[in-house]
Formats: C-alpha cells, sequence, structure tokens
C-alpha cells in the first residue's frame, strides 16, 4: 500500500496508483504513449519533454507511437521507469512533475480515444485452462475421452491473425463464412450463426523473452465457421475477423503482489516446463452481456460469467517457455493470450458455447429475451480486476458491439 | 520480348530485363531497396535521388528500408514504377538513368547481403496442393479417406509464425521439440530425428487486396514435433522455427506471360471463390540437395523434386479471397504461401515424408548416402523458373542449411 497520489484517483478505480498500466491515445493526430492514473492519463510524449526521465528510458521510447520501443528497452528500464513515474506521482514523492503544472501533461482518460499500444508481432493463441478444453472435448467429441492425449504435457496452442487485434470498443462486424450444416450436402456461405465470445488474458512480452504485462482478450469466434474449417490445420478464418484487446497493459510488476500457486501439474511436466513459484496471477474475470433491446430499454448488462486467471492450467511463463522451446524468439510486442478461461462451476465457463452448451441451454436475460450465440447489437464487456488486504487494481473494459455484415452477392445483396 | 538492356545479363539469367523482381540489400550499414538485373543490383535509394522517379512513386517509398510502403502505394504505382524502369533500363530507351553514370547506382548482386525485404505483417501458410494432401491423409491416416470433406470446398489454412521468416542463405538450427515416440509411454524433449523440407511458393498482398509478387518458400517443418503436437489447433513448433524465402520478389506484372489455366475443380466452388481465367503460373520448380560429405567430395547438388506451381489446386486469387472473405483485410506485406506443392509423378513431390514415403523409402544420394529426413550439413535449395517462347525469368536460390541444434539442460548439455 501506499499514501496515494496527489493525482485524485476515485474510490475503486481500477487505475490508482499502485496499477500505472501503458497504453496509447490520440493527440493532434498522432499516437501519445500515456500511463493510467485513476481518471487521468500521463502524457509521456509530453511529460518526457521536462526530462525527468531521461536517466532511466530513452526519451524516443516514450515518444513512440506504440509501446514497442519500450518494450524491446528490457525489464531494467520498465523497473526504473516504473518507480520514477510511482515517485513523481505519489502525494509525498519528487514534487518535480507537480510543479511542472503543465495543461498537457494530463489528458481526460474517459474521453480519450485509446488506440492498440503494441505493433503487435506475432499473436499466438494456447488453449491452457483445463476445464475450457474439457467441455470443448465433450461438446465436439462426445463419445471419446475429452482431453486429447497431448493436452496434459504442453501448453497447446497455434498462431492468429495479428492483423485484426483492435481495440475496446471497436466494433465487430459479424464475419461471413463457410459452413456446412450436419443435415446439408454442400456446405454455404452466410453470415455466421454461431458467433462467441472467448474470455482469455494475454501477456506482451518484451525484450530478452521476458512478460512486459497483461491485457484482456476477446477471441470472438464463429463456431460454424470454425467447425467446418478447423481440420487438419486448426482454426482459421472462423477466429481472423476480429480480436478485442482492453487499452491497458497492466504490468507484471503492478500485478507482483497478486501472484499465486498455480493448480497442481499431474502428470509433472517435462523439466524444461519446470514450475516456477506463485507463477499464476490471481486475477477476478467476469463477462458482461447487454443487447439492443436492454440497451433501449435501459436495462444494465448483466454478467453472465465469473472466473478467474488463477484457474489457468498451464501458466504463462510455461506457455512462452513452450513457445520457444524450438529455438523460435518472441520479438518485443507479441502477443500470447491464454484461451478461453473456464472454472469449473458452469457459471465461470468463459464462452457462449459453454454457457449454452452449443445452444441447448440458451441464456435467459433479465428482460427475458433468450440467447444461445450474439445476436446484432450485442455488447460484450470483458472486466478484470485484483484484490488483496484493501488494494485493488483492474484492467479498465474491454468491450465490441456486434454490427450486422452483409451479403455481398447478387439479388440477396442487402444490410442485414 | 524486349531488345534487352544496357546492363550485361548473363545467357540463362534468371534476371533479364523482364523480370526486374524487387528485394532489399545491406549498404552502408542500412537496408536499401533494389532492382535485379543480370548480376547487378539497382539501388532503388540512390537511383530516386537522381529524381528520375519521381512522378510516379514518393521518393520515400524508394528509401525506405523495406518493401511495406511501395507495397501499400497500390497497383497504378507498382505498374508506372516498373514501366520507367524498364524504360530506364532498355538499351534503346530513355537515356537518362544511363547518362547519370554514378558508381553508387549499382551494386553487385553475387556479393550482396540480402535481407528480408518485407515486414512481414502476417503469414498465412494454405495446404492446396491435391496431391500433398491426399498424400499426407494416406501417411498419417491410411484406413480412411485422404482428404478431408472441407478441402475440395476451400482452400484450407492457417496462421504461421512472421516472426521466424528468413531470407535465403540463413542457416536453419535443427530445433528441440516435445514427441511422442509410438511405443513410448511419456513424450520426451529433444531435437527433432524427423525435420523436413516443404517446397511452396508464395505471394506478398499490397494495397486493395492486391497481389504484388511472389516469393519461394521453404516452410521448413519437424515431423516427429508436428504429429504429437498438432491436434486440435493445427501445425504450431513443428513449422515456428524458420521460414526461408528467396530474396527476390518477382512481381505478378512480369509473371503475367506466364499465366495458365488452373486444373479443373470438382465440385465447382462456391461463387465468392468463382474461377478466373488463366489464374494460375506456370513456375517450374526443383529441390536440390547436398550433403555435408557430398559438399566435402565435390560433389554437385542432387535435384530430388522436380514440378510445377500450375498444379495448385486452389490458386492464389482463391486463397486470398477466401483468407479476406470473413471481413479480415490483408495488409502490406502479408505473406500468403500455397503449402507444399506435390505433382501426381513420385519424383515431384514436395517434401521428404512424401518422396521417402515417412522414411519408409529412404532416398540414396550419389555418393551413397542414404536420406529419410535431413541431416546436420545438409543444404537444401529450392529454384523456380518460367519458360515460354524464348523468353526465361527467374526467383534466384531459396537455400538453408540444417545446424546442430544443442541441449539446454543439465549434465547432457553439449553441442549437438
Amino acid at each position: 500500500m501506499t499514501t496515494g497520489s496527489w493525482v485524485a484517483v476515485p474510490d475503486g478505480s481500477d487505475f490508482p496508483i499502485e496499477n500505472l498500466p501503458y497504453g496509447a491515445f490520440g493527440r493532434d493526430g498522432a499516437a501519445h504513449l500515456g500511463v493510467a492514473i485513476g481518471d487521468r492519463i500521463l502524457d509521456l510524449h509530453a511529460a518526457s519533454e521536462s526530462g525527468l526521465f531521461d536517466d532511466v528510458c530513452a526519451p524516443a521510447a516514450l515518444r513512440a507511437g506504440c509501446l514497442n520501443p519500450l518494450l524491446a528497452s528490457g525489464k531494467d528500464v520498465w523497473r526504473a521507469l516504473r518507480s520514477r513515474l510511482q515517485s513523481l506521482l505519489l502525494r509525498d514523492g519528487d514534487p518535480a512533475l507537480r510543479n511542472l503544472n503543465g495543461s498537457r501533461l494530463f489528458a481526460d482518460r474517459k474521453t480519450a480515444t485509446m488506440l492498440v499500444p503494441v505493433e503487435v508481432g506475432d499473436y499466438v493463441d494456447f488453449y491452457s485452462s483445463e476445464q475450457h478444453a474439457t467441455n470443448l472435448g465433450r461438446i465436439f467429441r462426445p463419445n471419446a475421452e475429452p482431453l486429447l492425449p497431448n493436452w496434459k504435457w504442453m501448453p497447446v496452442g497455434y498462431h492468429g491473425r495479428a492483423g485484426s487485434i483492435v481495440i475496446d470498443g471497436t466494433p465487430i462486424r459479424r464475419p461471413h463464412g463457410q459452413c456446412k450444416p450436419p443435415d446439408a450436402d454442400v456446405p454455404l456461405f452466410a453470415p455466421s450463426a454461431m458467433l462467441d465470445l472467448e474470455l482469455e488474458i494475454g501477456f506482451f512480452t518484451g525484450g530478452g523473452n521476458e512478460i512486459f504485462g497483461l491485457v484482456l482478450v476477446n477471441d470472438w469466434s464463429a463456431r460454424d465457421i470454425q467447425a467446418w474449417e478447423y481440420q487438419p490445420l486448426g482454426p482459421f478464418l472462423g477466429k481472423s475477423f476480429g480480436t478485442t484487446i482492453s487499452p491497458w497493459v497492466v504490468t507484471t510488476e503492478a500485478l507482483a503482489p497478486f501472484r499465486v500457486a498455480p493448480p497442481p501439474q499431474d502428470p509433472p511436466p517435462l523439466s524444461y516446463l519446470h514450475i516456477e513459484n506463485d507463477a499464476a496471477y490471481d486475477v477476478a474475470l467476469a463477462v458482461d452481456l447487454q443487447t439492443a433491446a436492454m440497451r433501449a430499454a435501459q436495462i444494465a448488462p448483466v454478467t453472465i460469467s465469473r472466473t478467474n486467471a488463477r484457474e489457468l492450467y498451464w501458466t504463462m511463463a510455461q506457455q512462452l517457455t513452450h513457445a520457444t522451446s524450438n529455438g523460435a524468439t518472441a520479438r518485443p510486442g507479441d502477443l500470447f493470450a491464454s484461451g478461453t478461461i473456464s472454472g469449473s462451476d458452469p457459471a465461470s465457463y468463459g464462452s457462449l458455447i459453454e454457457l449454452t452448451w452449443r445452444g441447448t441451454k440458451p441464456l435467459r436475460l433479465p428482460n427475458g429475451e433468450m440467447r444461445s450465440f450474439l445476436e446484432d447489437g450485442d455488447e460484450i464487456a470483458l472486466r478484470a480486476w485484483c484484490e488483496r488486504a484493501g488494494l485493488r487494481i483492474g484492467f479498465g473494459a474491454c468491450r465490441g458491439r456486434i454490427t450486422g455484415g452483409y451479403v455481398e452477392t447478387g439479388a440477396s445483396s442487402q444490410e442485414r
């Protein structure tokens, strides 16, 4: 606990001085890096001009339009910069920043246009929740062992599309794609009828294969497209039309007080995947849904899932170790996501295909609407926060609203 | 046919004036863009300073360290730039460039250090050769239909690792990874014992979802790692340790004379995948192998496979259309590869797992050595060229030599 900042931080804010996550926002037609504190953003570009950071971080890294140069700077720079920021923002700390009193030093967080803060190199998505992998195995292969033989030996994963990563609030257009209903002879090309969310948490790597920080990830999925296309090379277009991340990268340093032991691993992993102590993070997670009808009737979003990142079987350290075990290096700005996080309680499943058991148990919403999969106008918000001994930090929201796709060809051409 | 260039072009060169492919090479510690002609490279950075291109292309695009700004400029700029280059390099063309006589305008192609010419955004790998997909189906699922039900309805593909793309000549370190021999109870972590090549051709996209040009692609594959990891999410570490591309991007304009009809498609594809006329490219392909012992004995590389890109069932236009059919956009600099190209004749199979039928029919090399998969010291060179009516253009080489991996942990730590 610290004695707080001279910048006002409302009660229950995701962004007290103990957090200080990094993001990027639009200012004067350019992308500026910033640090969230309360309802304000410290503009790192503007603040760097004071020279107050010159001895801890290259000014160019703070004046870049994305976090990649800072990510590449490595752990020692991250630690020194965070320490300097905390000192300058503490109520009883170094008064140098406060004394500058520059009107350009801060921006209003609640009205800022946030941008994807990292030029994402490669995007890897894992499958590290045992309950999620078990649920999907039961749904897709009801007569077989739900977990495939490799699952408990390695963090299974695949590469996703980096180019379709978008920031909180970006509308998600319902994708078209090929799907083949079980009773059809031939596939059809149509808007997805099984549009789903996936509640995930991801991390960005920096220099030296180090984990810099974490974001929420909604890996939107078209289950009908995915089911028809995924053999034998894995998911492709069912997941490449949009992946939403939260705008603030919460650093591993801010998360250090919330490290906990991961679940036991049986069988014990091979030696290159040995478990570090307290390698999991105790991050509470929630999924909120608000439909267009709820919005029109001013009915608040309803929480459809609550779970925790500590439930993940494979830790982030194990994911990164495995992903680079063949000699591949992680670049500063690569994103590694956990895969859907589901707990053992059905109310903690992290996707609609699990929550509604592939649509066989639709959700009843507060206004009487039913949902098996997402409809146009539905908005999903992922939330994440950590709490311990009076300290609370959060991730900010990771939201996306579904918009109709369109039919591109011939007489049926129409907005959906 | 043109009347040739004032720059000397040796007989049989891959790079006559009809080709003019783009690449990047190291000069004065920086990456310069260049155009290959004969054994020379026209330095686009240096040439742009003459102002001779200012009316067809933004000088910044020619002075960039990678092709991405040129790719983003779009088709009209590509066409105008190529036309200007041809005019300036023609023996009887515009003498302006020749009259400059600048010593910095050209570099020696044979001694230049070539660089990956594009900052690759996303890398997609397809599976578009019917014979290859059939072969792998027969090898991996001997008692089932070799082609899965979706294969003839869509160009099946997946995302690979953009960060491990390397240029011709880069050594390929044998990867470590988990594999599980059929008779073992538990997997082990060891150097791959089934290291393979994949003969592919790929294209880079530019602005407006247009195809800019083609390169050779060797998608090195560790079959033992791949076999254990790939279910259910597809290939991951078995293919992410290195993907070699040839250094010169051969433009679709240079390839226009070599467009041919693709193989018939049955069933006819869905309307969004309709086939354009002459959408295939008649590109002859070869794989050469030279082992360390052959090199020591000065035995020339042996050609172990000959095939042709026109054999691909799915065309590049169909691949790109499919990959973007869900609303995803291709960015300038995305790379899309064909998947292994195999013809119907066993001598035309594009990988060792096919050529040796998973090691059951090893290759006998000219010096008596046998090969099932690649050994340390083996060098693979892919080659590609087009020939028609006296015109011949080529791609240059796509080479890689296998170096030993190393064991990272404990008492067994040693160079392999």
